[in-house]
């Protein structure tokens, strides 16, 4: 497993916010194909597919749809399993661990990404870590609205474990 | 662990290779920093320096130098470790999971390694694949002499190993 995570304020992104509901509720969130989907982008956008192959190497590709129809795939891969504590996924690699190739534009955007849950009363204490590997991408993710969107895909994660205990 | 490597020859290079040694010991001449130092890269070219922190997410840096004392580091990490049978590390990623940050230039190169081991009589099957993202990263590594300098690398592995047995 990777050692404790040093941010690089120049390089990563933290969300980090405690959450009214468990841990193993929150992992498989993130981990079902079925509930991912209800959640993990923010109204009026919708996940139209998504992947999740969990293991390390294995497929995670999300699907998001616009609005107005427009699809816009990512894929990536994870790369550390750990159930209920720790998600590890990459969009530098594509499943089995093949390097993203190389494309001109802007909507490359390599990134890794950390979930961090621990126990914290009944609830849990939930942290999102997207490093980067140069400033340039960090600030790319940031304009795309890193902070808000994940706040709010967040906001309707919980709200959607809330609504089913 | 990832699945069997579907190879792909328009992104892929394969090195495969009946050694004469046990597999036991060319894990460790891959895994110890002082032997690899001896067989990595053909002579006259040497290994300067070294770090292997033999994990997930862990450091994997090489510098090598020329016979004109030269030095080209490369740092990466590694994605999967099972002793004695498969090593898969990533130039694509650098340890912690980073990306590796974007530059211009030719000198960049993402690829995958497998090494994978398998017992064959009292040697090994050795198949180093490497995998990329792209055609010309490919043809840059082909260009770069994949297969004499991975090829001479192993010869001098094997007469490390046996010289010592």
């Amino acid at each position: 497993m990777t050692k404790e995570i040093e941010i690089n304020p120049d390089l990563d992104l933290v969300l980090e916010r405690v959450i009214d509901v468990p841990r193993e509720l929150v992992w498989k969130a993130w981990t079902d194909v079925e509930q991912l989907k209800r959640w993990f982008v923010p109204k009026p956008w919708s996940v139209a597919d998504c992947r999740i192959d969990i293991r390390p190497g294995g497929e995670f590709t999300t699907v998001m749809r616009s609005p107005e129809g427009e699809e816009f795939p990512s894929s990536g891969c994870f790369l550390e399993v750990v159930e209920n504590e720790r998600l590890v996924f990459t969009s530098a690699l594509l499943p089995g661990f093949r390097p993203t190739p190389k494309v001109s534009g802007d909507h490359e955007l390599p990134f890794t990404a950390f979930i961090l849950l621990e126990p914290e009363g009944v609830g849990t204490r939930y942290r999102a870590i997207l490093i980067h590997g140069d400033p340039q991408s960090k600030k790319t993710h940031e304009d795309m609205g890193f902070e808000s969107g994940w706040g709010a895909a967040l906001d309707q994660m919980v709200e959607m474990i809330s609504s089913e205990q």
